[in-house]
């Protein structure tokens, strides 16, 4: 069973009613919901309502994938949030970033960047191309998936070199983006996906929902554990290394 | 002085009107103009009807820069003369492989895969987007660039995931691909850029020249050498490694 | 089920009586038996001596994972053969090269470089070191494991980057080589894994079996398939593509 | 004129006896001195007993080449100018982080993991392998080179998949360690090299000196600003993007 962590700012939604007629429980109950489907996943979600934003060591602990969503208050995400965020993944919990996370506390905080990129509001239509047809991310998709509208996000989109990129997307007004970007620190996985804008429908389309699903069991650990890293002495040839106690 | 050698099929320029209307001397020959021009870049060509192609291992071993243009013919290309180009890459000369050339054989063999992509014979027009704005061989485009007509590539491209992608290309039919990707093979940079079909003005347009330009300091060689490999043998502390004569 | 495909050059332990003393049966039965073992891996084996290498297409189409040792004789096996098993690898069958097979003809084809390394005849010891010790492959690995005697292998090793480095070796007398490499190429996953000279018993250590086998499960394909990259025609917005029949 | 500063924590040579003993000056001393030896590099130094470290905006606007070297004191460095040394390498200057300064907050900050490592402290002797012998930065070392004595660094070392690992030591220990790691953030070029511990006259051994010095050639900014990311907005096809003016 995976256990996923949807975290949303959850503002938009709240305060305004364009947003609100198309989420109006807020974009992580619809990713929740439609997540919440599936065998083998289940769901919980968090807020910057919540008291410390709904995120603790404990809780981190007991979630393989985090999903985050932010856009307006990065800012009000804490700083020990953001940390415990990145510490998780280092030791192996997945992360799925979408959209305007790109500006989220924790995703700066591992990619070391501005993570700057180029955007225009705009209500162009979206073509997502599958750079890596083979990958369990893309898999379902055959060669592309369109989005009616979204906002544009484009070059340059100031990230360390991905792993891989395995969507490129493309706009009606002729800007390109990467918008599906693999990591991965320390023993975690992480996937950057660039649609989800808070005015369109996005998270309830199919290809989205397949890429959001998939990516959630890519970047499931099978492993989690602080990267052990011990103070050694040597001894002798036959007992070769110990581990210096404090 | 950065010694650059065009190769061209230099079949269609001879075959077809359409293509000789643009090109009456050859892709070669407009590309060598515009490189001529540069103070410290001299120019030679050669072409698919000269003997041997006009490719020997003398002449690639005063070849800083090796750029190849083909389409039709790729398998008039003895193997022999493809693999002289790998060995000339491996030891630190640098390659650049235009639009189709993709498919060629010197191309395929450092790539190790198909090379394949999904195409469209089209006049779609194509913006080029830089990825890598600090990058010397996109520095002196601004955000990006225009081509009035080109053929259509897409993805997926059958390449090993490049060491960086500098430009991604955004057709009007709404494709994208990855048209400028940079790799290292042995001591040897290679540079492939997608723009370049012979039925459009492409190598005349400035900022396809100015990539061209700047593709060729950056990966012409400071250093060339087969890399050693030797067959050593451990003689004593003092006298560590003594290389073993055959 | 994986099923594997052990290849063998299987000259030297028929030729060599210290080779067989270790090897009786080859190489490749040592490796058949111990992942024969495996409740979801069964294993068929082919060596030089078989016709046409015991590979053909329909036999690699059966094939998760090919597992490759050869050493003296890497050019008596026919380009036909090796240029079967590159397209095996980019429709999506995994690849584990052993040890000398870092010269063998499918492997430089799939890296399109040289391959050469730098290399000692000794009786060195040599400790593997883990270097991403969360990967599927190193998981059951301590820290590191020790090999009595292994031929030393050392840097350059012309080799792409790999997209990562798994193990790094080092040999008493004082070389470090990259011992454990994997790449992608197209729909395939590639393990380079340097122990296994053949006047050592190495494949008879529990460390490099628990390797093998995690690389098995590891590079054994989810999905196999020639990445489609068609020639396509658009026609309106609504039915945008159509491939185009020759 | 590369202009080069070389930042130093400066504790242990002012406290220790047996590090004053080798770097009475300081361990920035000695490497301004083989560096302002050179014709094209001009040398600045900073310590952490310097108002807010001897960085500010401006000093760093004015450097080409920051060097690191900390070690005791880290969280001495406030993150304030952690970030300023960040933001400056985002927009093109270059960054050698030099032995223990993997702890640095700065280089923590860039590379968005812990960056831990295991250790030893011993007199080992250490040998560093030269991984790729046409880079600039070890060109002018044969296969290796050997430092009588250096702390012992080991495997796992938490960082994020080196763009290129130039370097890798191995010790009389037997331990291995990525000892020469190539970086890209943003605009700026990052190399972090492992030799360095303060009991060890290091940084006066010839072949320490080439690398530091070959080093800052590399990573000195051919080009240097902000990565722009506009905000734009798409006005008609002849005049397609306007910067929106906040």
């Amino acid at each position: 069973m995976i256990r996923v962590l949807v975290w949303n700012e959850f503002k938009h939604e709240r305060e305004k009613e364009n947003v609100a007629a198309i989420y109006p429980d807020g974009i992580h109950a619809t990713i929740a919901e439609f997540l919440g489907k599936e065998d083998d996943i289940e769901v919980r979600t968090a807020t910057l309502q919540d008291e410390n934003c709904g995120i603790t060591k404990e809780i981190l602990d007991e979630t393989d994938v985090l999903i985050w969503w932010g856009h307006m208050a990065h800012n009000k995400v804490p700083d020990e949030v953001a940390s415990l965020v990145r510490d998780a993944v280092l030791e192996g919990m997945g992360a799925i970033f979408l959209h305007s996370a790109h500006h989220s506390k924790p995703f700066k905080l591992l990619m070391g960047t501005s993570c700057n990129l180029t955007w225009r509001e705009s209500s162009d239509s979206e073509i997502l191309w599958v750079i890596d047809p083979a990958h369990p991310i893309t898999r379902d998709i055959d060669r592309y998936f369109c989005l009616e509208g979204e906002e544009t996000y484009g070059e340059p989109f100031v990230i360390p070199n991905p792993d891989k990129v395995l969507l490129i997307g493309s706009y009606s007004g002729g800007e390109v983006f990467r918008s599906g970007c693999l990591y991965e620190r320390g023993n975690g996985k992480i996937f950057y996906f660039q649609p989800g804008h808070e005015t369109f429908p996005t998270f309830k389309v199919p290809a989205v929902q397949s890429v959001i699903r998939n990516a959630v069991r890519f970047v499931a650990p099978t492993y989690r554990q602080v990267i052990a890293c011990p103070h050694v002495r040597k001894i002798t040839d036959d007992e070769p290394y110990v581990i210096v106690k404090k």
